[in-house]
């Protein structure tokens, strides 16, 4: 059975890394004593070894250990005996790069899909859905494929802003992007604002959070879906 | 010899599109009578008949007919014969796929070297360097490389962005995503605001427009280029 976090980012404005989450992650991760931490994702490029510590500082206020995938040498029986995982934020197209690399992505989703506690943030959600194809991130690697786990049957759009009515820059909205994913895509996109998580438990998908997400459906008004929203029918 | 514009935007806000280039334009296209239109990039997702009417509204004002790649069976000859090119913005997923699936990408770059005038604009500008990992745009389709013209010898930032330092979003800033690409690459990027292109001429390359333009180099601090800077010496 399912047992997952998909959280929007790590870390609310002013706050520290993961503070708002911990005390989910407490009850989430209450059979765990040692969490894997994937730290792929790299964000500004720190080592494996660097964020590692950042999340085992963060872990450590529950009193949980935290111990990296790159410290093992087989990446997939590691995912596979893990008592929980946490796949940290970053750049989305090194993360997946590094879990085709080391050949990963079929032996994460399998042991996640049969019930080992998952926690993602940011680019660690973006490739809970389908595909990484609506991530913010720079393609600053050329991943071998856009398919990520499928652990649920959309796409997610993290870090999710509203378009500011007031900015004279040009460049795409948030809503224009999805808009043209849409243009050759008909997987629905979730747009998760920053302090917004979704909980999967087994077959149900619930909107947590103080914030509402945007769904946002091929060729369909997007729509605001209020925090305690069961959203398990959208596929 | 070279004659390329590299421009960051088609339109500045509150103007036409393409209204602040048009007086440069006459000059750069001044003996064309018909300008290749490459509409691949599809902002928003519209037809390439509708980015190609909307095009040649904006030449039309130039007396410079436009003709758009798609009414072509032959798109490499149509590039080759052209005697004027211009790639407009949009994703530039979408346009790197396009012109790698009509067999393009090769006989572009080999005629805008010898000379065709060429205009790009957002990701018509990006696929003008060695590669388009710089983009600001949704992976929302999958192309078979990210290897771009390499008409310049350094990467492209479009509708670049300075940090907003009153900002609550957690999301990367524009500077930081850059940093990240140079954790995997050594390519230099230049940021280009909106209302900046690049003028190359031959050997030179010209800073122009109102504002400065960010340069980034792996391992150095970024430096700001004055308009009408020559910066053939990045490499």
């Amino acid at each position: 059975m399912k047992n997952i976090i998909i959280a929007s980012t790590s870390t609310l404005h002013g706050s520290d890394y993961l503070e708002y989450l911990l005390p989910e992650l407490k009850i989430h991760f209450k059979h765990c004593t040692t969490v894997l931490f994937i730290p792929y994702a790299r964000p500004s490029g720190i080592s494996h070894e660097e964020y590692t510590a950042k999340a085992a500082s963060a872990f450590a206020k529950i009193n949980i250990a935290i111990k990296g995938i790159h410290e093992y040498d087989d990446a997939a029986s590691a995912v596979e005996s893990a008592e929980g995982i946490f796949t940290g934020g970053g750049n989305t197209f090194v993360l997946v790069s590094q879990l085709y690399k080391n050949n990963i992505m079929i032996a994460l989703a399998e042991t996640v899909k049969k019930g080992t506690p998952y926690l993602g943030t940011s680019a660690g959600s973006v490739i809970c859905g389908l595909s990484m194809q609506t991530t913010n991130d720079m393609p600053i690697v050329y991943p071998p494929s856009f398919k990520t786990l499928g652990l649920i049957p959309f796409d997610i759009n993290a870090h999710f802003l509203d378009a500011d009515l007031q900015s004279k820059h040009m460049g795409e909205t948030r809503d224009t992007r999805i808009k043209e994913f849409h243009a050759y895509n008909n997987i629905p996109v979730l747009g998760l604002r920053e302090g917004s998580w979704l909980k999967v438990d087994g077959d149900k998908i619930i909107v947590k959070g103080e914030l509402s997400a945007k769904l946002f459906i091929q060729n369909q008004m997007p729509e605001e879906l209020q925090t305690g929203t069961d959203i398990s029918y959208v596929k």
